[in-house]
């Protein structure tokens, strides 16, 4: 690492997010020495985001800085790992103080509340490109994994669904449904640019889901990801998708394809199998039970009196999803 | 990670690495799962290389596949740690299979003296960009450290210095110089593009070492970190840096500026305490000892006769550092 490129991650970032006692040594060697506490398993993950691909060129890069975070640290939340440790590869057209002042801002403001350290990272000229890998610790062989659901598990999401998808489809459609009105539009452009990362959510469920993932491309394709690696199916009902009041506001026929196949949102998809269902219930988490896990490889959407939709009436949710 | 990514990944780079015992759950998950053994530290260092300012756009894919790892487990060398898993975020400007193809065999050259095992990655669309994290163990609190360096430690080198930068200077201004044949400059273009990482060398002197660089920027820029790090000065003998056979046919006005301040050999540059030289000196390693640190602040050049080079006669060397 030549010395401008530690000068400006010293400068920058350094001292921006929380010291742990698990660091040996962070920034400012050839590598960072960290220690993994005895009974741990270390859950790694690593996510690039590209100008232009996953974020428009005109986005604060306060909520760039927050976003490059806060979708890797849904990955360890998918495992039910505790955030650790992470390291930022960072390539910039230009020095830019003002730029990487407010971009470190958004970087701390996920980082903090995490008790995720910063401690490597890699400065580059070229096209704006950011690739943060993420560290967390998980009891081992107890991470939550896609492949263990079963027949009989009832699937869950958390939080609400769609609407980062919303005002998403807004900038990019200039959709403008009539009963929106601009406060709505404000909370669904803060679920897409400050999506909240379930870690601590993700600890709560732990001992009791069989299997999870984060939504980040919709949830068909998630919940497709859990069931292609469990080797089984799903049957899940729409009208109970649990919806924002923003979304609440829109027909159905717009609210529950965003939240069946748009991404961004960054909540929690899981199964639980039958017999710890009560005492999860118990600990009144922000949670909903969507449908239920199935033989077989199909997925089946049950309309509001439990029968299985016609393709028809399907067709309008699928092209959303993968 | 959408299916395409992970098909991507699945498809072109899961099977070329070593498997490893100590990774629990490795590409398709959400995060990868790895194990530290009891009584070691995990090394972590990131490197980014951008088509245009790290490679020429004509490289094969395949030395650059190579590269990519190999400067990384460089820098693993430089800690003395062994390596053990990476992860690879590659943005590529399309899906071209010749291409993925030969940069992953690249890769594999790479991995598999290693034992090093890719565990996780992100493919996005964008500009070329290359983004490698790789993870090394080593002993607690046995790690060589860029601040561990005292008055009266000699200096040493791995290999030969300047070859890298031979072939670069070539390329970037034509250079030609007389002496130097057809197969002089094969081997001095295999330096600069398959670099040897060190990482057995530093398993050797590790316990005699204390401290150590990989010399990526150069000799005067890296020592200059171990010196700024450990505050301390140094003086080295010019005359004593190991130059192989091509650059040995150069004048020293050439050949020795290339050993001092070119990078991209990935050799290491490290210090000894002087009661450990005897011991060290007996295993018969390719090193070589170039100087030794001193108390303060300065790094002094020698001349033959073991006197400081004036102002003038440095001049010449200083512009290729730092």
């Amino acid at each position: 690492m030549p010395l401008s490129e530690f000068s400006l991650i010293e400068n920058y970032f350094s001292k921006l997010t929380p010291e742990r006692r698990d660091v040996s040594l962070g920034i400012g060697d050839d590598c960072a020495l960290l220690c993994c506490p005895a009974g741990k398993e270390i859950a790694v993950s690593i996510d690039t985001l590209v100008e232009g691909i996953h974020f428009f060129p005109d986005v604060s890069p306060k909520a760039l800085g927050y976003k490059a975070l806060a979708v890797n640290l849904s990955d360890l939340a998918a495992m039910g790992a505790e955030p650790a440790w992470f390291t930022l590869a960072l390539t910039l057209p230009e020095q830019n103080p003002a730029w990487l002042e407010a971009f470190t801002e958004g970087l701390a403001l996920a980082a903090k509340p995490a008790k995720i350290q910063l401690v490597g990272g890699d400065t580059t000229r070229g096209p704006l490109t950011i690739s943060i890998q993420v560290h967390g610790l998980v009891d081992k062989g107890r991470a939550l994994r896609r492949d263990g659901a079963s027949a009989g598990d009832r699937i869950y999401v958390s939080g609400t669904l769609g609407d980062a998808g919303a005002s998403l489809k807004k900038r990019l459609e200039n959709w403008s449904p009539e009963p929106l009105d601009e406060a709505d539009w404000q909370y669904l452009q803060q679920r897409l640019e400050y999506p909240i990362p379930r870690y601590r959510l993700a600890q709560q469920i732990l001992e009791y889901a069989s299997s999870a993932i984060d939504i980040s491309d919709g949830l068909l394709a998630d919940l497709g990801h859990i069931l292609e690696r469990s080797q089984q199916g799903a049957k899940i009902s729409p009208a109970k998708l649990p919806l924002s009041s923003a979304l609440k506001k829109l027909s159905s026929e717009f609210a529950i394809p965003l939240a069946l196949g748009s991404g961004d949102d960054y909540e929690l998809c899981f199964t639980v199998p039958e017999k710890n269902i009560e005492v999860l219930e118990q600990h009144g988490l922000d949670i909903h039970c969507i449908g239920e896990i199935t033989e077989g490889d199909g997925l089946i959407l049950l309309d509001e009196t439990g029968k299985e939709m016609n393709i028809d009436a399907r067709k309008g949710y699928d092209h959303f999803g993968t």
